[in-house]
């Protein structure tokens, strides 16, 4: 029986998370649950899974659960609720399921309470990789990806020498205006911004992938995961998202993970990882399918991509600043403030005028990350 | 340093492996070759590879070999010769790339001796898996495959529990006619049968992909190879031969092994396992490809894939007849004696009128296989 927290339970990899562990009853028990602002989901869910532990945002929200719920589960919330659900329960593994750059300080607690980590939140590898690769030394626990690119890649080199990696390959759908010119980008809305051409997914990753950013970040998340250099690592769109990543070796022998757009795979390899166990999913059918697609990266269609190999080629608290300016400017975007292409320009705009540090202590990228998230509020078009 | 014996130094896996030594010979060393008839080919290879031991079909040729060679170079001929190559040498693994049934014996005194296999004669486990696979157990040697479909599958399957693949898929090109219907295939010519779209290989096993024979064999192959029920292998058709096959698991994750058609690769893989080394091949370049293709197979378009399947599924003393029915079909076609369709009709006439033995020892298998080329030769349409 693996003892199982959750950070960010009510959302997309949350709810996915806990169907997992409802068709594995046998195998799984949910010891503690963080689920945010959406305290009728997170009820629900404390009825069916009887964690011991469970945290929200507010002190109100709290009361609410509370009266909901069976005084078995004890109800925390704030800042203190989440750090309790990440490091002070009896979990085994701690899925980190908390959207942006939030994941990182619970994350950090987890890991120092020798947690195994399904990683589903890229923010915490992307500001953070040398601290919490440390960490993960230091506790002799595991790191288990859970974006379905990385585990694509953590699956080929199963019983494989890194040593003899080339490259990896990460995949990219192409995002929802995959097929439209930059030109064709100029006054793109929020609803054709949200519909993801192959996975359902929160909002702001589905933006996150129209622009690329969200590749972006697997890129720096993959370079800290599975020690590559930059130059080791690629992106090729690949319309179908059949192919969820690939490794190439130093013989040039190619091996690939593939599936249907179905994340309760990898987050279910995450869970019973080294072991592989039937999923409530669907199989793949490569004949039904009938052709795969590929191209080239266009660097120059996707700028935001770009940014992300320079950011993380310069390491330091650039990445960290990368995100941040992206997660103001998308939420500026969905609510109506700046253009989709304005989202790079901003992204740009607080790059430029970002002074690196290097090997950053978790103060100073917090520093940092407040920092980018003012400037890029304050920039006006 | 490596120490190798080739059975068959002279075919097509036979110079590709040495291709791979001469690209690596600072890690191999090459002890003995058989060369069938092609005495020039082997007097070059001796020359520069500098065996201890090499064999020739007959006396004469090895006569002649002798003459051109350095006497530090043994010249043998005949079965006792093949034999000597195949074990009594101080080699650490035994390439077994000679062409159809001829292989068994040599490979089976190769494991008895107590040498790994590189397997690349599919004939030796399609006859003997039951009794191969014991003597392998036995002696506690390794079974590494050469084929480019089961290399594949044997990388897929890397650090991974065997217990839990769901299945494996073997891809087919679909061979020289895979674009006509069953109607088009009258009368279709031995020059257009060796005309294989993906792969340069030898006439028999071309032929043997137009007719999905070599598929077939493929099949009972890996049914022996990695211990799976036939319900567990599929074959899928993959014009571009891209994919060189997969491994579903029980968790609908599928891993793949991809790479361009160079047998160099697998080659390699199996000398060198489970470490990898750069290969003089080409890397893989999927955006370039642009698009992979896959359709179902049609076990009606393809009758000799479902008679393999039959035979395999009826084992004993089937699947030699089975194969031994093909490879006398097939060299009277190339000698112009019957139609391409008539291989199938061949097959299936031998099929219905041998009786099966279960569990045949080496002499019962011999005496069928002698029983089917008889029956095949004789049939007059």
């Amino acid at each position: 029986m693996k003892r199982i927290a959750i950070l960010g339970s009510t959302g997309s990899i949350g709810t996915q998370t806990l169907d997992i562990v409802q068709h594995a009853s046998e195998k799984f028990q949910i010891e503690a649950l963080s689920g945010g602002y959406n305290s009728q989901l997170l009820i629900e869910q404390v009825k069916k899974f009887h964690p011991k532990v469970v945290s929200v945002a507010t002190k109100e929200l709290a009361e609410e659960v509370s009266k909901n719920v069976s005084s078995s589960t004890k109800v925390l919330y704030g800042e203190e609720g989440l750090m309790e659900v990440a490091a002070s329960t009896d979990a085994d593994l701690v899925v980190t399921a908390l959207v942006g750059s939030q994941g990182l300080k619970p994350t950090m607690a987890a890991i120092e309470a020798g947690k195994h980590i399904g990683l589903a939140n890229k923010e915490t590898l992307v500001s953070a990789g040398h601290i919490v690769k440390d960490a993960i030394r230091r506790k002799g626990v595991s790191l288990l990806p859970i974006d379905s690119e990385h585990s694509a890649i953590f699956q080929c080199l199963n019983g494989e020498n890194r040593s003899q990696i080339a490259k990896i390959t990460l995949t990219a759908s192409g995002g929802s205006f995959r097929d439209r010119s930059r030109e064709e980008l100029e006054g793109v809305t929020v609803e054709q911004a949200l519909q993801h051409p192959n996975w359902s997914m929160g909002a702001k990753i589905t933006i996150d992938s129209a622009t690329m950013v969200n590749k972006g970040l697997e890129v720096i998340e993959a370079h800290w995961l599975f020690d590559l250099s930059y130059d080791q690592i690629d992106v090729l769109i690949h319309p179908e998202s059949v192919i969820h990543s690939f490794v190439e070796f130093v013989d040039n022998s190619v091996i690939a993970q593939l599936g249907n757009p179905d994340m309760r795979v990898p987050i279910q390899y995450a869970l019973t990882y080294p072991d592989r166990y039937p999923t409530p999913t669907n199989r793949l059918d490569l004949a039904a399918i009938g052709k795969l697609h590929f191209r080239e990266m266009d660097y120059n269609r996707y700028p935001c991509l770009r940014m992300a190999f320079e950011s993380g080629k310069q390491g330091g608290t650039t990445p960290t600043v990368y995100n941040a300016a992206n997660e103001i400017a998308v939420a500026r975007f969905l609510k109506g403030e700046i253009t989709f292409l304005q989202i790079e320009q901003i992204i740009e705009l607080v790059l430029q005028k970002h002074e690196s540090h290097s090997t950053p202590h978790l103060d100073v990228i917090h520093e940092q990350d407040i920092w980018a998230r003012a400037f890029a509020s304050s920039i006006v078009f």
